[in-house]
Formats: structure tokens, C-alpha cells, sequence
């Protein structure tokens, strides 16, 4: 049986529907005052008594009946007939109705003289002079705020009626594992509903993971049953699109109603809303990305709803630094790198697989694409969701170019002292021409022209007259990867896996080859493509193939035999106008530092006697 | 003896020295993966195995040798000879190399026919396609967000080691008492630690809130030593002023040393730093608006120097309403209250009492002054920090002139509407006079003209040629409170306590004594004001004076007798260039509704036949 998904609705519609089926009426929770930051009230709160009660003095000093202090000058001191000693927060006793501040008095033997007369209730803090009693603290539906838990001990709260939403979250799937088991083939370790405990525990919903339920009809429903019985609404995670295995449409329509079975975004659109007891129940699509995506442009709104708080993504201009072409009819949203170079934001789109959930912690920022929006241009401006605070992303530095494990821990050096650095893998060629449009602060090269040289050729000839000075990482060693200890003169007639052209590992492959006389066609495999080293050592190590070319660092990562062919020179090139500035200048120090030289001694296959200097590279 | 500060020293040097004399290093914690999310990584972290191992499907589908496909088209559809029936995230055999979505095949008794062939690899996740087994995942230093936490369990991690600052928090004072009990005279609220709690948690740290310490030096010496061997850094709450029972100077001096006595800033000033067993010891001014300064602009920035994420406040301009005179000397933090009237945003500094916990809740926004300004006037622009998020302050309503308890029920129903009502006590003339500067939304009103009438001849006379509304909240009465049902004829001789002047409570009662042909002169306190219809009330229950003039609700809310003595037309003046204002319109609506009617007959002493009708009140 062939399953197709019944409807696709477009994503707007699918929020207005879950307006008008559900009343989102949220459950309360009472919780006390040291867990109540963030919460948002249900009712109002009052005072439950006047702050302060009585008169107290709001000085260090002495209570004083004002009438007493008449006519007291320098020339005039007035020594008082009755005064009581009164610290800061003490009780002003009825018959004062001032207080005189301890700094303004001289005393002897018990006597206070002055020489400044008081006027009525100076220095004293009046009984509700705060708050009275029965009086408002805060309203409805307020967010408490962390300092606000103060004020509310004072006027006698010590807990509060908040606002929630019980979400039953089910994980489904047989091919389920928790988390810290080594998933076996055809495994996976179930994530998605802790990234959505995570997510929605964030904005105060209170989320119940249940405990993985098998692929059987039978079990999901008694699962959907339990979970609709204890929660607001219920979200089962994955089994949502329309495989073989998929039953959650199918059971959800059993048990009440599928409202909706596909959403018009991308990703997300295996999304299933259904009503079950009347409470939604949300099917959440299976790949990571999928899944936040309906987390994010479809549950958090609803939380909205429920009257949660769920705090507007900042909204920056940025440029974006390559095409990206959609079909009309769906919201698309892209994972994106975004920076400041110069003065404006640059934004680049990341790998759009689904699966790929690296995206997602690599992206700082995201584009919405609307449904009759047919992509972008290069060099369009674009709005870009934030992702992380404004300032952060303020500070990253953007790495665009050939990929380097050193580069990952740059990055580890530099996040300490506020620089995020954000690498995006392109290849040489790539970072040149993203340097050629100054939407990076910095491009690994390792580019090999025919004279034997690295990298000044190609940077004079794609930067002209752009001033550009190349920076050394490391001299670095690229050999052949097997899992048999092969040899450069081994590889024809093995099974080769390469890398993507405009690479620099592909760029020396094809000069040692031709330097000797091996021709291309006699190694199968040398049009399969991986774009970074660590692939190619995994596709040798998965016996995809029996060898590659790539840096030594990748091949001891996964333990397989490494036969140096050449040594490198693996620059950032940098345009001179940025190079003071701080994120750039900050690279230089963690490049320099001692550290980063005793990490690539570490890692292995770097010579570092070039580290850290730089040379000119154009014009 | 009479103490005095050793020095007061400017916060940006007392900063400069925390980062001098500490090393700021912080605890190290393992936390679950499920508690993770916001937490800042220790170092970084690895994939424990790649993502995926093997080669997978990535769409629902048959797995096929690509080499089989060659040649398929519409008009030669090929029957394939073998093939594998996967789901998305199955495993593809090994002898396969490509993935055909079921989508695009027919099948017939177990056999599969296509008609487009399928290229090398098509729709097969390649092992570590997401990450290989080493990759870095995340740098030092990485603050997790939410989504996060699904990639990390993915890559085999289950528990994260989190940076964070172990925090003692010392409570003393003899005259504590704990949340939930009602404080006797003189007794007050411990409330500085709980707030504490909430902002330092909220940002990383790991608070401990210890028991109350009665105000004896060896007492304070006792929980100073033990909060110290606990913690990286210890806060004692109270005793850092120069009273004559603020002995933790003197404790930290006998432990270690005392580096600082008296920060430069207000509120803010009697703060200590010290040094015990070489970790910092603050001592936290014990007024709640002194403690939180302390806590904002020194704490927070010290979490900052350990490593924790402190979120910058968002700033805005702002035009000031009122003028604020300072010395030169000390850093001013100004809490205020924030809204958008037209298309600038207004801000109002309230209350500078340090003891008056509710500025810091009524408070949107707050404006610092540094040590060398002199204040600033009304009309100045200043940079206003939130305290809330920027949506929020755009969406304040302001309403600025006389307070009525139905304001506070308005804002309640507001709050949910997403329309954040602010109110600003002011009296009706100080309501009339924003009305005129456009620095509020609306000015509730009850101004008795000479002739009887109310409100439209002040309107008149101080909006001339700007068109203005006037919105009727209700028919108010004012009358007599007392503790013995006093009448308005009983008041001569008896102690009085009055509203400020330019309100219209003590308009009415003017009127109403001339009226009555009463001398103010025979009513002792008639000088004595206060400026709310509450303290009217709370002064005569407190017996600070035995009647007053105030609204029913006001002396219903503290059980006193109220005897009528008029009945007054409370509005709300509205530029009606803002009626169309959806804040505004929102407000119409509350005032329209019937929760509001029924608010209102709850309080008692408002008649509602008018309520929501709107009058021309000038030109």
C-alpha cells in the first residue's frame, strides 16, 4: 500500500484552525515564591497587609518631635527634651513625627543637640507609604519578574497561582534507543522530545516524556489514550508521515478527529493535528529538523495562545551570500550562518538536509522563505531570525573555506573571550570567492598552482588590487587514508573516494597524480564526491571504499593507517582592512597562542614553525 | 558611637578591582542532559560515535543498484531485478547505492518498475553525513539553547559538564522574619534573598539561602565562615551600613580584609567587598531597592568576569518627562516607568524611595546617570534601559493623573489583551498637565469647576485648541472616612489628614468647605498630605489622624465607616488623535465591558449609568 498524505494546508490556515477547535484554556499550577520567576499569574495579587504597618524611620538617627526642633541654628543649637535613638527600618513611637539623621546630631551624656530645626515627618517612612493593604501588586496574566519575588515576600505572597500547559509528550518508533546507548544499524536515539521538553519547558509549559512506545497501532493508541487523559494536549513524536509504519493519523483518527494531516512548510510537512477528548494532538515529524520546525512555527505560537509567554525572535537585515531557489506553495526555513562584516550582515544558508542536526546547533540565525516566494538572489537583503542574543551575533567570526579540524578548536579558543567563531566548509575555491565579496573575515586556503606555490596565485588572481595578507595555521601533512596502510602508488585499481572540485585536497590529488604519470580513469571511484577530510576517512573506514586522500588528523580520529604524500600550506587569507579588527585580531592571538600550537602537536600532522606568521598575499 | 563609611569609591573602579583581586574561576557541575539547556559548557564536547554509521534511506522508498536504473523513461519504464523496501531512516543494504521515493514506482506482485533512472547515491544519507565519530559538536564556553539539547543527545551525550558560581547567601538581622509571616512592628520580610536567588539562578549560579542570623558579630562571624568553605563567593544581606548593628564590616576586617566600604551609586551606597579565604564577600545594602541595584550593576557583571551568560538590557531613547537633579559623584539608577505615546517613546522616573519595593515592580525601564551628570530636564532625550522585553514596552499604556482602585482592575483586564497598563499618580491636574505635553495616553480626571461641573473647563483651559475626549469611568462617590463614622460637618477640630494640592480629592473638599462655610483653619491637619485615597484611609485605621476625604473603595478596603459627602464624574481625558491608538481602543473596551461593570459594583461606591460614554471636552 502506497499512503499519501490526505490535505496540505498552508501553515497560516493551520494556526487559524487551532484558534477556532480548541479553546486554550490553560491548566494552574501553584508554586512557591522561589519558583515563581518567569511564571505568569493567573489572577491578580494583592497586598495582604500595609508595607510598612506603622511609622518607621528611614534614616540611622534619632525620632524627634518636630515642634521640639523650632528655632534651632548654628548660632541657636537646640539640645532636645525627649528624643528616642532609631536605626534605619526602626519604629517611629507615636508621639515622634520626625527623625533627625545621626551624621546632623552631637551627643552628650544621653542629651542629642542640634542645630537644625526638623520639619514634620522628615526621615519617616509613613505607614502604606509602600503599598496598603488590599492594594494591587500585580495583575493578571503578568510575567514575574526574577526581582519581583522580593516585593511579593514583602507584601505577604508566598506562593503563586500560575498558568501552564500539561503536554504529554510520546515517542513512538521500535527503532527507538535512549540517549547514551550506542544506537545498532538501523537505530536511532530518540531526541525529539527532549529537545521539545526542552523547548516548551522553556516558556513554562510542564512536559511529561513518556516512555517509548512500539509501532503498533495498538500500543500508540493506548499510549495517545493515557497521555490525552493526563495533559492539556498531547504530542506524538514521529510516525506522522506516510511510511509503511506510520499509524499515528490512523489512530488519532480512531479515537477522535485528524484535523490536518501535512503542513504547506519545509521542513515539517509530515505534521499531523488531531482532537482527541478535545484536547490537540500534535503528530511531530521524525527528522530533528522537522521536528523543531514544527516546534517552533506551529506549537511555540501555540503556547502563545495558551497565553505563555514566548519571547519574539530579533529580527536583523543581512545579505545573503548565495541563491537559494524554492517552489511556490510552502513556508520554507532555511538554517542559516549569519556575521557582521564591515558594516553589514552577511547571511549564508546551511546544508538543508533534515537529518542533519549539526545544522542546527551550527546556525545562529534562520530565514523564513513566505509560501508565494519563489527564493532569493546572491546579494539579496533578507530579514534573519536570530537565534542567539543580538550581541553574539554581533561577534562572529565568520571562517568561510577549506575545513580543518584546527578550525573547531580556534573556535574552542575563542568562545572564552566572547568571539564566535563560525566555520562554514566551501572548499579553497569557495572561501577565495566569499573573500573576493567580503562576506567573510577570514578564508582557509591550501590552493596548490602548477608552480609548485600555495595560495598567493590564486589570491592575485581572484582579488586583484583587494589588499589580502595570508596568514599560516600550519604546514600541514596530507596522505593517503586505508584501512590496509596503501601507499600513493597503491591507489590505482582501488576503490578511491574524492573530494569535491575547487578543493584543495582535489586540486594536489590531480598534481601528484599528473607529477606520477598516474591517469585518473584507472582509480574506480574518483568521481564520488565527499566534501570534508573526516568524510573521506569514514567512507574508507564503512569499507565504501579502500582509500582516500586527506589530512593525518582525520585518519587518526578513526584509527585507520595514514601514508603521508605531501605537506601543505594551510593559510587564512584575510583582507588587510580587517585585520584590526577585534574578532580578527583575537584569531591572530589564539593562532599565536601556545596553546593552539601544543593542540596541533596533539592532533598530529602539523609542522607549526610557520604558525602564526603572515605574508602578503595581493596585490 | 557614630559610624561613618571608610571610603566610597566609584562602581567602575570597584569593578576593576573585583577583576584585580579575584581570579573569577568558576565551579565546575555535571548536569544531566535534560537539565542542560542554557547552561555554558565547560569544555568542548565530541561526537561519541558518527551520525549516521551507516549509509541510511532518507526518504520513504525502495533501495536499488543505480547501475540497474540506467535507461528508464517514460516510454521505457525498467522492471528491477532487486530491491529493498525502506522506510526513512532504514538501513541501506550494502549492495545498494540509491534510493527511489515510493512515490515514483509501481509495484506489481513484489517487483518494482520505474520509469526515470535514479543517480549514484540519490535520497542515501552517507555515514557521518551529520557528524563523524571526534568532530567537535560544541566549543568551551557554548551556551546551550533549548533546541540543542536533541543534537547532543543524538551525538552519545547524556550528561554535560556546566560552569557555575557556588553562592552563599547570608541573611541578618535580628528583625527578620520569614515569608508568610505577618511582620510585627519593626519586624520585617527577609525578602533581599529570595531576590537574590532568583536573578543569580537565572543567569547559572548555584544559590544557597541560609538561616536567618541574629545581629550578634559572632553569630555573623560564625555564618560568614561556614557560607565561605561552602561557596565561591558569599552575599551577607544587611548590616553593610554605618547603624549601630551593621557589624559585617567589622566581621569580614576579623576574617580577612575588608577592600571596599561604600560603593559610589544610588541607591546603592552602603555596600561592602571584602576577602575571606580569598573569595569575594559582598555585603548587600539592606534596602530592597539598594540591595537589587547592587545586585544588577555589581553582581551581575562580576557572573559576567566568571564566565555566565548575562543578557545585556536592551536600550532605547527616550524623552524624560520631568526634570531629575543630581550631584556629581555618584552613579544614579533612576526606576521609571516607559511607554510609546505616538511615535517617541516617554519615560517617567518614579519614586526615589530605596525602600519602596513596588517601583521596582511598577518599573518598566530605569535610566542611569553617571557620576558626572548634573540630572537632566524635561524634553531631554536619555538612553532608558528595559526591564521588560521590547514588545511589552511598546505595547505600555499610559496613564498618568488621578489614581482610582479601578485602574489597577483595568489593568488587570487589560493584561491579557497583550496591553500593559501603567499607571502614573500624579492628581488630575498632573494628569491634565502630560495630557498637554502628549506624554500619556490618558489623564483620569475629577476637576470641579466654580460652576458645579467637572473636568471640561480644565481641559479647556489647559488643552485649548487640542482635540480631547473625555471617557467616563464612573459616578464616583468621595466622602468621610473615620474610624467612628464622623460626617463632613464633624470635621472641624478634628485631625485631618489631606490630599496634596492640584488634586482633585482636595479640590472637592475646598469646595465643599466653602460651601459649607467651614474655615479650614478650625481643622487641625489640614496641611498634612498624603497622595493617595488609600494612606487617607491607612492614616486614619493607623489613627496618624482621625478622618479624611477618599472614595468608598478605599475605606471599604481597610473596613473603616465612609459617610457620602458628593458624588464626582472620574474620566479619562484621551487627545483623540490617539483613539484609534489599538492600546486606546483596547482601554474603551475594558471600560465597556461587563467584568468591568461588575468590578465595579463589587468595589461599591461607583454608579455606572455613564461609564464608557464619551463627551466632546475641547476645542
Amino acid at each position: 500500500m502506497v499512503k499519501r498524505y490526505l490535505q496540505v494546508k498552508p501553515l497560516d490556515d493551520v494556526l487559524a484552525l487551532l484558534g477556532r477547535e480548541f479553546s486554550c484554556i490553560p491548566s494552574v499550577i501553584t508554586v512557591p515564591l522561589e519558583n515563581a520567576s518567569g511564571r505568569i499569574t493567573v489572577g491578580p495579587i494583592f497586598a495582604k497587609y500595609s508595607v510598612p504597618e506603622i511609622h518607621l524611620s528611614a534614616m540611622d538617627g534619632i525620632a524627634v518631635v518636630s515642634a521640639d526642633t523650632k528655632g534651632a541654628s548654628e548660632q541657636h543649637p537646640v539640645t532636645l527634651p525627649r528624643t528616642v535613638r532609631v536605626n534605619t527600618g526602626n519604629v517611629v513611637p507615636q508621639e515622634y513625627d520626625a527623625v533627625i539623621m545621626i551624621e546632623d546630631v552631637w551627643e552628650e551624656s544621653g542629651k542629642y543637640t542640634i542645630r537644625k530645626s526638623a520639619s514634620p515627618w522628615q526621615h519617616v517612612r509613613p505607614a502604606g507609604e509602600d503599598l496598603a493593604e488590599s492594594e494591587m501588586v500585580m495583575p493578571s496574566r503578568h510575567r514575574i519578574r526574577p526581582h519581583e519575588t522580593g516585593g511579593l515576600a514583602t507584601y505577604g505572597i508566598t506562593e503563586v497561582d500560575v498558568i501552564t500547559v500539561r503536554i504529554g509528550l510520546v515517542p513512538t518508533g521500535s527503532e527507538l534507543v535512549a540517549a547514551g546507548t550506542r544506537p545498532a544499524p538501523g537505530q536511532v536515539v530518540e531526541s525529539n522530545t527532549l529537545m521539545a521538553k526542552a523547548i516548551l519547558d522553556e516558556v513554562g509549559a510542564t512536559c511529561i516524556r513518556y516512555p517509548f512506545v512500539e509501532d503498533t497501532p495498538e500500543k500508540i493508541r493506548n499510549a495517545i489514550r493515557k497521555a490525552c487523559s493526563e495533559n492539556d494536549l498531547v504530542i506524538v513524536s514521529a510516525g506522522s508521515s506516510a511510511g509503511t509504519k506510520d499509524y499515528t493519523a490512523d489512530v488519532i483518527a480512531e479515537l477522535g478527529v485528524v484535523l490536518v494531516h501535512g503542513i504547506a512548510t519545509k521542513p515539517g510537512k509530515p505534521a499531523i493535528i488531531g482532537r482527541v477528548d478535545g484536547k490537540p494532538v500534535i503528530g511531530l515529524p521524525g527528522y530533528p529538523l522537522s521536528a523543531l520546525t514544527v516546534l517552533r512555527e506551529l506549537v511555540l505560537p501555540l503556547m502563545r495562545m495558551y497565553g505563555l509567554f514566548v519571547p519574539p525572535y530579533r529580527i536583523v537585515q543581512a545579505q545573503v551570500t548565495t541563491a537559494l531557489a524554492k517552489e511556490i506553495g510552502s513556508d520554507e526555513y532555511v538554517a542559516c550562518t549569519l556575521g557582521k562584516v564591515g558594516d553589514r550582515f552577511v547571511i549564508s544558508p546551511q546544508s538543508k538536509g533534515a537529518g542533519v542536526q549539526m545544522s542546527a546547533i551550527r546556525s545562529n540565525a534562520y530565514i523564513r522563505l513566505p509560501r508565494d516566494s519563489e527564493g532569493f538572489n546572491a546579494g539579496d537583503l533578507v530579514d534573519a531570525r536570530l537565534l542567539v542574543p543580538e550581541e553574539e551575533a554581533e561577534n562572529a567570526l565568520l571562517i568561510t573555506g577549506s575545513h580543518d579540524p584546527a578550525i573547531d578548536y580556534l573556535a574552542d579558543l575563542l568562545r572564552p573571550k566572547g568571539v564566535s567563531l563560525i566555520s562554514t566548509h566551501v572548499g579553497s575555491m569557495g572561501g577565495i570567492l566569499a573573500l573576493r565579496k567580503d562576506e567573510c573575515h577570514a578564508a582557509p586556503t591550501h590552493l596548490l598552482a602548477d608552480d609548485g606555490t600555495y595560495n598567493i596565485t590564486y589570491v592575485q588572481k581572484y582579488l586583484g588590487v583587494t589588499e589580502v595578507d595570508l596568514l599560516c595555521v600550519a604546514e600541514r601533512q596530507q596522505g593517503v587514508v586505508s584501512r590496509d596502510g596503501l601507499s600513493f602508488t597503491d591507489l590505482p585499481g582501488r576503490l578511491f573516494v574524492n573530494r569535491q572540485k575547487g578543493s584543495g585536497t582535489r586540486m594536489l590529488l590531480d598534481y601528484q597524480l599528473k607529477k606520477a604519470g598516474i591517469d585518473p580513469g584507472t582509480i574506480p571511484g574518483y568521481e564520488r564526491e565527499v566534501t570534508t577530510h573526516i568524510a573521506v576517512a569514514l567512507a574508507v573506514k564503512s569499507r565504501e571504499a579502500d582509500a582516500g586522500l586527506c589530512v593525518y588528523s582525520a585518519a587518526k580520529a578513526l584509527n585507520l593507517p595514514f601514508v603521508p604524500v605531501a605537506s601543505e600550506r594551510y593559510e587564512l587569507a584575510i583582507r588587510r582592512e580587517h585585520a584590526t579588527d577585534p574578532r580578527v585580531v583575537a584569531l591572530m592571538e589564539a593562532i599565536r597562542s601556545k596553546e593552539f600550537k601544543s593542540i596541533l602537536e596533539q592532533l598530529g600532522g602539523y609542522e607549526t614553525m610557520e604558525t602564526g606568521t603572515i605574508r602578503q598575499g595581493s596585490p
